[in-house]
């Protein structure tokens, strides 16, 4: 039988468990969410958690979003930690600041909510239900900022039970289930993908696809990578997604390529997998191909041109006025196809693209959120590719430049260090000379 | 390729993998285990968490008992909170009860070594490692007192990690690999397994066996419980534990005796499952086998001679003297085997063991651990059976009597509360009579 | 790791193993497939038939279509059973019946080619490769029909490989690997899918799928039949398509359709699975539904309208005049939307196709194809539906009628014994009358 | 879910389904075997064939030992081609040897018991009751030499069906579920395993085992071969075998001696697969640990004493006075514990034994059945080893003797064509001046 018509099974005998476990709760099931949570911390919970739970994850599944947004709010209203229990808590610890009262007061500034989320994920069902309650608030933190406590306390949730331990990393090609396929057309943020037949050649012979899951979501990717077996760093992303691009031999390339990198649940925002992600496949693609013999992304700047625009006066040896010209440029219609202007605005670009991502910089890192999180993981910058994605998004974003990141088993935590103490952007020689040319 | 070839392989691409994600500390072999700790807890352990927890998990393994003592005192003098930073927290927060404040307060107070053990927990045996910590750690709780607070921090993790949402419940049967069933026999707490031949039997066509799991620990039950198949209420266990009981037919079989649950990791002590775990299997029996009409447990009374060797007086209805006759007849060589003395005690050991059960509490709970788990589910006392455990530990413990809870899925909430809220213990009538002889 | 990945892992360990295996004939590769054939059957053969079959199923898939024929017509030509020797095995066995003597005659009748077969199948992909030579063999019978006896013995071997008992039933869902999902959209014979989307609603909830594949050919759906769960028998298939229509509760069904089945694999013609197939989905629904109380198919009547286009004279009380007019109207533009023709023909197309499939044969057996294999699986005539499929094909084929038959468990056995006895159509009362009608 | 639970769920599926799909034929339960075979063969059995064939499979394991013998008989009573027809067709065919004509004389000959086994084996378990009455009929033939076209027939359709293509390799460790385990200790055929403990060190990091499956026989090894990873060729067995023997790292082997090859199915007799498996291993190993250089044997020469002790003349350049003496020798009680007589016998034993397993042959094939079937497989003869074998078995047959027999991929296919062409056996320099000492 295959593994699908057992999970069929299983969801008819889980089905049948619940009725049997439900008996005793089955009068209730009009309870609303709020009364089914605040039975879930009462000894009623102790007996039938299980049964409590299950409804609770059941309920929250038809709120109308109104009913959410007063859940998420009863969250902080009535399931935060007691102002009182804390003031007498804190007063008995200033008196005595023995084990005891350290304990009583761990107790008291936990909030209730995180042993509520606990007894919710009892339920089949309840981890999925709590990242979409987090994916729901994090929605809502704008609006409404006394949510900002319980968002802490489900990311601190979340964030110990998503921990890389329990994580499992899963290769994705065209034998993969179609419920998880789907979910990559879905997610993938970096170069979309238009349908079957797009995924279908990004998941062929000479392409690599792997993802983070967690065995209590079975059927989501939490962060997938896309990977292109290639001979030589690759400088541009469109040949690489072209249906009839000519397929390599995945046993003679000696370069993969890191294209495409997409997290997938806003329920896990600011829980990073990335550089776990990363490591991870490099040492399974080394495995599993040893003539691989280079690491590489192919990234997007995603900041480089909203920083061009507000630039205010020259940058290092590059004068203002050069600067305006190349701007004014760029808003000729069809600039990239144009050669002239081309040929007039890649030195520039390239030299101040250089520049931005060598240094400039917020709070002592990298202005540009890409460059920040490879070179935190260890990464070299290596190389910057003129016209690399042609993209309407590639174009408006990065002026064309696509970037090289390399990763160096040998070298990754000693870049980290330079990174992480000196706050030092390492970078191959070639791209110091461009951005030294535009400092200057 | 059978799974067991799988899993043989992925051994050794983590090796491989290991050894790629370990070059960058290649050189670092010799750390001790507190310094990897320190490590990890510093930018260091961001860039080369991985590798770092990899080392520390193998460095623990490899210590000697009294290093792995001085790592867990470590844990408490090194990785506790500090006590500076909750003292500024603590003044902060009562001169300004703001969200921030909590925020800072709530931080100073996590111990360290929590953040710690999440990242001890990134490497593959990571969640072993820290399960073994603790088992570690709870011998040693009577001689280093101190050694609370970090046994309190572990237990909050592991208690958040294995949340029953997390846990797989199985079966177990000889399909089962060897080496989860060499556990079976190893961790087995109520009636011993005396090798592979009485595993066998007990795994047979007309027995169930089901044990939960953790995603973290696939080769390691958590907890199990051993089932019979049979009609009628069960009332002695050596019948059942024979090798050449005639085997029953489980599609005629109206009643499941659960006759042993072992709980089997020291390390998660204090962290449930058996309530979890009965009325999972309850729902799955009804599922497989709609003819099981009755779910009752055949238990020990395992303080029952216990309490008895310390009374001090007349047991409601029955006379101190008689007790004392009763006493000393069970002092008798080969008691249980003397027609004439059981013929003179059962009366009265009955009464004594019914009384015992319902009337003898400690903080309003019943005296009898057994009774307390079983009650406190929301069971019933069903049965008391004479001579149902002649074992020497049968014996000793519980003077030969065996006990029945009956689980029934539509009291089990009504139960429970009664329990929860009145402290009554429900009881059949007939050992509420038997309780009564004893009490009036 | 996903089932995905370890597959590839297992390539590559394949791979290896080949070139191990392959070291000692490496210098062979450019042997042609009839070289390597003539030496597997040889001594050669014995010490590396592994190699040899791995390299002629390598070499097979390389050939133009033009060397693929040249080797069927090999296979006829140098493997079939020596003439000489079958005339000295029969002139021995006429002169002497014994026991050796018909062995000798056994083994001289037994062309060469199966015993090459079966080597070649030592090869992984073998068998598809065995499969691939039937396919491209029953393409060329017609041209060469001294292929014919190579076809017998391909069609013998297969059909002892493809025994049911080596078949497994799976069910295909949206969690079934793409790869076999792909191969649905490919094979659908009946109602062509239209694409991913149109494949999901047949799989969604309140449908079921189920297919026979063979432990050789895990990729390769032999047969699959779609199934619709609805109230009441189905008459229309056009609704059951629908996209947007409104998704069933299957838990409250109580009628399975089987509204579609597809044989997929061109080399295994005339291998018949249907049979068990759906058998085998009755009982694996009864189970998993227990609701469902009737099982029946919606299926065409491919041969109606040709039979009507050849019909000659009065059929039974229809006179040919009244015959003549209805193909007349049917010869109008867009007559299925004209509510007068339709007014018109209703009545006397159903009679005649209910007449059709009762009366008409052919050596004693329905004319209609799809009603022979119905009724000699033991079903029964059951319904005839008006308009029930509006496509091109179905109105141009069948007049836009649909038929039900019926399997009901209890019947099976004695209906298929009647059709195979009494050469009897079982058919229910109303089509029977139709039936009538159109005969008298 | 464990997959021992799924594989309970769908026993009871399948009971289900059973009933659905017997439903039929339930009335008919008191069927003779014989009266169920015939049905199947006729039109009733093409409506019901795979209910007839789950009666028959059942009855079958029901039957008496003389009901199976009987049946037994009756497959060569009833079972066998029609001579009548048989007769026609030769007739027919020496008139005309028309392609017709061909295929009417190949059907007439064909047994309608092999039609009969193929139905059979529709139903769970077809197989290996198929696979049981052969393993019956081969006990018979002795005392029936009429079953033996019975016995050509279930030969002649087994090989079919266990083609290699068919099997799959699969490894076997402490992983592996118990209930194939256990078949390892009863299959074991040249060093019997005592025990799980035993078996549990023949499984241990530094051993591999590797055994052929079928699918329609997941819990039934086919064969199986045993194998130790150490450093140089091993010369002795009982080291291998020792409890308490130091644990090797895999990884610092260069060597893998193949110590036993156990066939498990009787009922397979006849229909090789060793030299696939011993292939198959190699290359399997030579992936996981490519340090692994050296792939031989440890093999008892099992024939050796029988032929030593019916020596009737001088062996070469042996006198037979000599070889009497060492006879005698060896009759002495406890001789192998005896230095004065090993020092005397040792030598001339392995003259003998070279000369023994390179000079004897049987028509034209070596006398030693393990040295014909590792010789044929392309093995070369490489070492001889004294006291190898000190078991009451290698004392009894091999006088302790025990043979590498070397496995050397690029010279495999040379030393079979040189084996089978020239009949000639493939020797270390050390063997064969061994034996041309015995020779002379």
């Amino acid at each position: 039988m295959s593994p699908t018509f057992v999970s069929q099974i299983f969801n008819s005998i889980a089905d049948t468990g619940r009725e049997l476990l439900d008996l005793g709760t089955g009068k209730s099931r009009n309870h609303s969410i709020e009364g089914l949570c605040r039975d879930l911390l009462t000894q009623k919970g102790e007996a039938s958690g299980m049964a409590l739970a299950r409804e609770a994850v059941e309920v929250w599944a038809g709120l109308t979003e109104e009913e959410q947004l007063n859940f998420l709010l009863f969250l902080d209203n009535e399931m935060s930690p007691d102002q009182v229990r804390i003031d007498k808590a804190v007063a008995a610890y200033q008196m005595d600041q023995s084990p005891q009262n350290y304990q009583y007061l761990s107790a008291a500034i936990e909030a209730p909510r995180q042993e509520l989320m606990r007894r919710i994920n009892f339920a089949p069902g309840g981890t999925a239900a709590i990242v979409g309650m987090r994916k729901n608030l994090v929605g809502y933190l704008n609006e409404y900022p006394q949510l900002k406590s319980v968002d802490n306390d489900l990311k601190h949730l979340l964030s110990s039970w998503f921990n890389r331990g329990f994580l499992s990393l899963e290769r994705i090609d065209w034998r993969t289930p179609a419920v998880i396929l789907e979910k990559l057309i879905e997610y993938e943020a970096v170069h979309e993908i238009d349908g079957w037949e797009d995924l279908r050649r990004r998941l062929d012979s000479d392409r690599r696809c792997f993802a983070f899951f967690h065995p209590a979501l079975p059927d989501e990717p939490l962060i997938f990578v896309e990977v292109a077996l290639v001979k030589g760093l690759a400088d541009a992303v469109q040949p690489l997604l072209q249906q009839e691009a000519e397929r390599g031999d995945p046993r003679k390339a000696d370069t993969a390529i890191f294209y495409s990198i997409s997290n997938c649940q806003d329920g896990l925002k600011g829980i990073s997998f990335g550089n776990f992600l990363i490591k991870q496949v490099v040492a399974e693609l080394s495995t599993e191909l040893p003539n691989l013999k280079h690491f590489a992304t192919l990234s997007p700047v995603p900041g480089f041109m909203k920083w061009l625009t507000s630039v205010k006066g020259k940058i290092g040896g590059i004068p203002f006025k050069e600067i305006g010209a190349v701007k004014s440029l760029l808003r000729e219609n069809e600039w990239f196809n144009n050669a002239s202007i081309l040929d007039q605005v890649k030195e520039p670009l390239e030299k101040l693209c250089a520049h931005y991502l060598v240094n400039e910089k917020s709070r002592e890192r990298p202005l540009d959120p890409v460059a920040r999180f490879h070179l935190g993981n260890g990464a070299r910058l290596e190389q910057l590719n003129w016209m690399g994605d042609k993209s309407a998004n590639g174009l408006s974003q990065s002026a064309g430049l696509l970037v090289n990141y390399y990763y160096n088993s040998k070298d990754i935590e000693r870049n980290h260090e330079a990174y992480a103490n000196e706050r030092k952007v390492v970078a191959s020689s070639s791209i110091q000379s461009l951005a030294k040319a535009g400092k200057k």
